[in-house]
């Protein structure tokens, strides 16, 4: 610790060098830039895969990689090189931790940098526990979600449109730094941390109890549409057609969504002729479609105006299926302190989140993204002590490479 | 700091609170538990909603609670009576602690609890940043993602069954805790953190520019069925009527799909009819029906392991779709080490997942849930010094709840 912490930027004065791709170690480097840390994103001369990733703007520039390398300093070096190597070697045993998805590289291993940094930190994503390949929607299609996703009468798999291993993966890679980071701070020692994006899918499988009822009961899910699983909870459609999506957890929501719609006279015969016990969550869940065809009418009965406004009445847990058009437009994001307005260099000014955790009151901010090698000199500089003509000459030999004019404009 | 920490248990010595139900504050205590730390979870005297949630076992044993409560001590608390809130408070206090997803109450609010404990870390989840309630399924469905999973074809919304924003939100707590203990370590403050649940899916819908696109763009998402948006993605079914995930990222995967379907001259041949440029990634999406139907001919008339076989042999990336039941079958759980036989008292024995993430070549192993009030007297007594006696008394007055012989046994 060289000075005194801010609260909200927790992690200042921690250097952290990242080469990556995609999403899971982007995010990983971005939440934790987004707490303080000052993270450099280490690419090839010409970017990642990753860098015109779509969505891009009419001129080309993505989005996407915009999205997800907010606050970071960008690097551009070529590792093919021994030079190039040599310095984000140098780099990486500067700053002490390295976060990356590149897997296999005898030059990147936590052996050989040790060597130049004994206590470092190092954080490897990989595809699978075997060391096979795997990407977010590989993993997720092996892994049994698709098959139980979308209307029960369906037979063929829906993938997920939501890359969600990858951000729980990226999410459990900045937990492990921030473990290592106070684990060296106590002891001196450094770790070697590896996740393997397809452990993140099966930890999580087990854990919400998908792969332990087939080992237990010998049953596995099956496709229930938009029900949510042994709770009652359902889509319902509006005179006016729009969609909602209704949960009553507790014996309190689920007695005001029968008063709600009527039918609290109509669901106790209902209880009777079943010999249901609807205090039971269990049973709410079992009888589901009796239930929904009791709610049904009512929903149908009345415009979305009048079923928003009888559900906000209630204890009831309910919102209207949104597009993203929708969330936009609606002026939510404008009034929530965690969206800003940001000028994006090459894309424009838009509302961009910071990270999704108040500290003291305080969301910290988003910070736009470098273009490719923004900082290639300024932090071979400041972290490596090189000179002007040092990075001239390293420029020069296509070792490194700064922000061109035309990266940082319009292609 | 009291003793040397191991290193695959670097929160050993940390003590933790948890107030919780269902899936996102259960999850972070769980897995700062499998770093070491010591997570008390207290609950209501006949436990919090999520105790009997399904899936249960035949004789009505939650599975799902086991599932993220693992490793936990469990403290079984009356907060409706003043005595219990106290000593849930003085629990707080002693470990410096808390994360809850119970919010609005007056005795566990940060303001009241700092008065015992000045560096308290307070982490609270709750629905939305506007104070108003929202679960996963709500808020996913406000979000936008359902109106684009699913068959292109489908006009209404699509729910993900993986509870994604729980999952998220709950290692978003998780990273939180851990920031703020090394903060306190190095400044002695605490802090109080909030983690909306609505956040967590906002930013991640802003950082992966589903909401960008739509503020830069003016475009939004559409539902594009099994494809992967801005790359080649695609699923297939073989002869035999088995489906595949097949993902051609780079230039490589895409040629070796090319040269696996025996399509080479073929895919040429479209290049120059659309005037298109296959190298890049966005002319494939682009282009993505015109050359599935090159490529689904040589799946249709291939067996799933010949399918298997050849891709196997090449560089694409690529998945079968498996069930859960698949999954648990393969065999492949058993030989990853991340996964441990586990005896879980009241369920039986199976495959538990530990964290996945390995330290040091370790992963941290799983360890069985408890039952309701298993370490009722045990935390009283190591915890705030409480005699056998005192212990009793608060018992016999209801005020706290050991495991009775039923709730450690089949009900």
């Amino acid at each position: 610790m060289t000075s005194a912490p801010n609260p909200a930027r927790p992690l200042a004065g921690v250097r952290i060098v990242e080469i990556s791709s995609f999403v899971a170690v982007p995010l990983a480097g971005m939440t934790l830039g987004q707490l303080g840390a000052e993270v450099v994103r280490v690419d090839p001369l010409g970017g990642a895969a990753d860098y015109h990733r779509w969505p891009v703007t009419d001129t080309g520039t993505s989005i996407y990689w915009a999205g997800l390398n907010k606050g970071k300093r960008s690097v551009a070096a070529d590792v093919r090189s021994s030079e190039g190597r040599d310095l984000v070697a140098r780099l990486i045993a500067d700053s002490g931790v390295l976060i990356t998805n590149v897997a296999g590289r005898e030059w990147l291993s936590y052996d050989t940098l040790t060597q130049l940094r004994p206590d470092l930190i190092h954080v490897e994503v990989s595809g699978r526990a075997d060391g096979g390949t795997g990407v977010d929607y590989t993993v997720n299609a092996g892994l049994g979600f698709p098959m139980v996703t979308g209307p029960a009468e369906l037979a063929s798999p829906v993938n997920h449109v939501l890359p969600a291993w990858d951000v729980s993966c990226g999410l459990y890679a900045a937990l492990s730094v921030v473990t290592a980071l106070r684990h060296r701070d106590a002891t001196g020692q450094g770790q070697r941390i590896s996740i393997p994006l397809e452990n993140v899918a099966l930890a999580t499988a087990g854990n919400l109890s998908f792969l332990t009822e087939v080992m237990v009961n010998g049953a596995s899910r099956e496709r229930i549409g938009n029900s949510i699983y042994g709770q009652y909870g359902q889509e319902f459609t509006s005179g006016d057609g729009e969609s909602f999506m209704v949960v009553a957890l507790t014996n309190r929501h689920f007695r005001d969504l029968t008063e709600l719609t009527g039918t609290a006279e109509a669901v106790a015969a209902l209880a009777n002729t079943l010999d249901a016990d609807f205090t039971d969550e269990g049973e709410r869940y079992r009888h589901r479609d009796a239930l929904t065809g009791l709610f049904a009418g009512w929903f149908a009965a009345h415009t979305a105006s009048e079923v928003t406004e009888a559900l906000s009445a209630s204890s009831v847990l309910w919102e209207r299926y949104r597009t993203f058009a929708e969330v936009v437009d609606d002026g939510r994001l404008a009034a929530n302190p965690m969206f800003t307005p940001m000028h994006q260099p090459r894309i424009g000014e838009y509302l961009a989140p910071g990270l999704p955790v108040s500290i003291n009151g305080d969301y910290p901010e988003a910070v736009p993204a470098p273009a490719l090698g923004d900082d290639t000199g300024g932090v071979l500089a400041e972290w490596l002590g090189l000179s002007e003509s040092d990075i001239d000459r390293l420029t020069e030999l296509n070792v490194v490479a700064g922000a061109t004019p035309s990266s940082g404009t319009v292609r």
